[in-house]
């Protein structure tokens, strides 16, 4: 075979593993977007069942036989960068998987599903140690698959952070992390001795179906395309990409809190912005889908926080907002409406926090991480520490673990080194904006007018349509001039937040 | 390995390729529900390689060692009705596929997927001349399918009616039919001298949501699950069972004709209710599905007909329909309602027919189908002989082919053999009904007072729980005591209607 018969075939061996996945995904939507509550079991197996056949098929002899051929030094002169990144990205979750014995794997599997469910008994019952063995456990595997992973730089975290946030490290986390905290925390110690606006009016009865048509609108405003996606109700939202031209968003509605569904979708919405553009060269490889966990959510922070959450945006929609609810802004000025959607205010619980606190909650969880696998710390230290670290960082200490260290599914889910992605999709937001600034100079008119597509535009034209062919720290020199840089976060932070608080 | 090991083994691979089916038919349910068109290409694809799958499996050496080693007569006294009925199930499907050169179906598969899209445009501009050629291709192969497969006592149509209905043949459907059109033809023609009633409020504007409310409504009293379904919207309403947990049912609204969704609904839930109360035993089998699509509509239209369309279900329900709709019912009297749902007169559109004139619309395709594949008719012919049929049997004449020849998917679609259930399904519903009033001689009774939960048992006590255990020929054996026997329906017909028309 020449070498672009084996390069062909491999593509077609790999669209075949992306159409399980498709399969997969589809489920996952179907799970989450209300399949009933008898079938679920039954899907999960054929979840299993599908997933048996990715992981068969990307550690097959066949998948080995194309990476050899195709990571040959002899012919990457021939090969383009498309399929030589696909190759890469293809090879590296064959040497993931292929080095756990498929047994632990197996028991890895169980002991999480199990660890998941157990959770949220902890979780309601406010008993960390109902979990503690559970993620005790979870942590020895998750250090032994490391093991067979390989450490990076001498840190067993690095391994972890590298699964969401590729070329990331430990280091680099530090010093985004400790600078960031000296820009956030004095700001939030001033806001504190502010009053805030009132808020009332926020929560009023505003009916589920007119959120959804307002969410409907705001989408069409982003430039989001219902002919390759559509909205729907779930309990988290999230956005899922079935295929090229199917990248669905969910939304929650609260009845008497329209801001979950509205700042919901618009963040939904900036993840599937970013999956409806990429380029159509990438369609059929490994490379089409976000690059990474924080560039997505870098993404979905823009357009939640940048765009959704400024002054100038909602000059264009506000009249628009009043129209759909049942008058509840009725004797509510512009201003003050923009005030109490940005109202900044130290909480325990990360997912309602606000976009100044939010970061602060993400370091918690990140010097709790890197303690339990670089450094000295247990799983039965962790609801301890981590009230201190929520005294130390955001000023309040929850009174109870459901409030504080069991509020979240992804350290029972097996997914430590997933949280900084969060942050990070902040400081890349802030850094995007500013460059952003240099060819949209008119940035805030734009949005003042109704008008999104410049913006978008431009992220497309550095972020989207690259997929996964570029890795991040590629992306952000490429746009930006310069690495990871928290500056911009603060710079924006402040501005925004001294005006908000008069400081 | 011992007989009970191979028997796990069996169930255990048979159960992988259940999983398969299930993600296949999620892909179909959401396709059908909203899936975003730009996807729609790829979503096939994934449905191909889905089934690719199972061709693969259920065609393998392992299926066949299997199905030689339980079908083996030494061992089939230490075999369960539930194993044998499973394998002898496995078998069919088997000897179906592996008989067929595999380049030979693929070909077929995509002249029949052409074929559609061809007919789509044919029927659009009502000119046959366009689907003939593929139609001619799809008889051929067809027939070349039939010859693999072995006829049937001497008639090739017998094999394509075992494919929808098993064990029912052309000796049967040709009795049945022509007692039926003898019953039915003169009730029609004696309809057509009477003028019909005021129907004009049918039509006024019925809000979709609250069609929607009415039809869960409707769904809850016929006692289906919402635990184990959920209702969505759909062009063609039709019933999709995911897992023996999740049975879905669709329904299609149009404002102007409430009709539409509700009795649909109905038809669906028939549907629903079957496959939702097949017996616990038969899960993880082959057998866990209804017996045939003539049993199938049997369940769909004894709801939709025979309680739906009855004056008694009304008396029970009629305040409610009311309560739903905007006042288009005010000052319409039950008895005008009930006369105006049940208006009966020859159209040319199957799918819009009433329950009198449908069984005319099957028998007019089955004799044409009965044509190609044992007599002399020649596709070229279908549209003459078609219009001929209709004259007969309907007493109207078709000005086009878009409302005569080319109204249905079923023959580019290469179903032939397929409509015959649909007559077979309301003679199999009278028949049930005439069984079920010797248990339950107070069934006008029920319905008056909306009590559904007695005739839905009794169906499941009869039919529902055995799912494909027992052969549709069983079924009805078992159940009324006698064969297929149109003589049901043909009184049923002849006591509505007399009565509706004052003949």
């Amino acid at each position: 075979m020449s070498i672009q018969q084996v390069e062909k075939a491999y593509f077609y061996y790999v669209k075949k593993i992306m159409d399980f996945n498709e399969a997969i995904a589809l489920a996952a939507w179907d799970m989450r977007t209300g399949a009933p509550k008898n079938g679920i079991e039954q899907r999960s197996e054929v979840v299993g069942t599908l997933s048996d056949e990715v992981f068969k098929r990307s550690t097959s002899e066949e998948m080995k036989g194309y990476i050899d051929a195709l990571t040959d030094p002899s012919v990457q002169d021939s090969l383009s960068e498309r399929t030589k990144r696909s190759i890469e990205k293809s090879q590296e979750e064959y040497s993931r998987n292929v080095n756990i014995p498929p047994e632990e794997y197996k028991a890895y599997i169980i002991l999480q599903t199990k660890a998941e469910s157990v959770w949220e008994e902890a979780k309601e019952k406010s008993n960390f140690s109902l979990l503690q063995p559970y993620l005790e456990k979870i942590v020895d595997y998750k250090k032994r698959f490391i093991r067979y992973w390989g450490e990076k730089d001498g840190s067993k975290y690095n391994t972890l952070l590298d699964l969401y946030e590729p070329g990331i490290s430990v280091d680099v986390i530090d010093r985004v992390f400790k600078q960031l905290r000296e820009g956030i925390v004095p700001l939030v110690k001033q806001i504190a001795e502010k009053n805030n606006p009132d808020t009332t009016f926020l929560n009023k009865h505003f009916p589920k179906d007119k959120q959804r048509e307002f969410s409907i609108h705001m989408l069409k405003k982003m430039g989001y395309d219902f002919n390759s996606g559509r909205l729907d109700e779930t309990m988290h939202p999230f956005e899922i990409t079935l295929n090229p031209g199917d990248v669905r968003v969910t939304t929650h509605y609260l009845e008497d809190d329209f801001k979950s569904a509205i700042f919901g979708t618009i963040h939904e919405g900036g993840h599937a912005l970013y999956e409806q553009h990429i380029s159509k060269d990438l369609i059929g490889t490994p490379l089409c889908t976000g690059t990474s966990m924080g560039i997505h959510e870098s993404q979905s922070l823009f357009f939640e926080n940048m765009v959704g959450r400024s002054y100038a945006f909602w000059e264009a929609h506000y009249d628009e907002l009043k129209k759909y609810s049942s008058g509840q802004f009725d004797h509510v000025s512009l201003d003050e409406f923009y005030r109490a959607i940005n109202v900044s205010k130290p909480s325990f619980i990360r997912i309602d926090a606000d976009e100044l606190t939010y970061p602060l909650h993400i370091m918690v969880r990140y010097e709790l991480e890197k303690g339990l696998f670089d450094g000295d710390l247990h799983v039965k230290d962790l609801p301890g520490v981590w009230n201190e670290k929520m005294k130390e960082y955001l000023g309040i200490v929850p009174t109870n673990d459901r409030e504080g260290v069991l509020q979240d599914i992804h350290w029972p889910g097996g997914d430590f080194g997933y949280f900084p992605s969060y942050a990070l999709g902040y400081v890349y937001a802030a850094q995007f904006k500013h460059s952003m600034l240099k060819a949209i100079p008119d940035f805030d008119h734009q949005l003042k007018n109704g008008h999104i597509d410049a913006i978008r535009s431009w992220l497309t034209e550095h972020i989207h349509q690259y997929g996964s062919l570029k890795k991040p720290l590629e992306i952000i020199l490429d746009t930006t001039g310069e690495t990871i840089n928290p500056d911009y976060l603060i710079t924006y932070f402040n501005e925004k937040y001294k005006e908000l608080y008069g400081l």
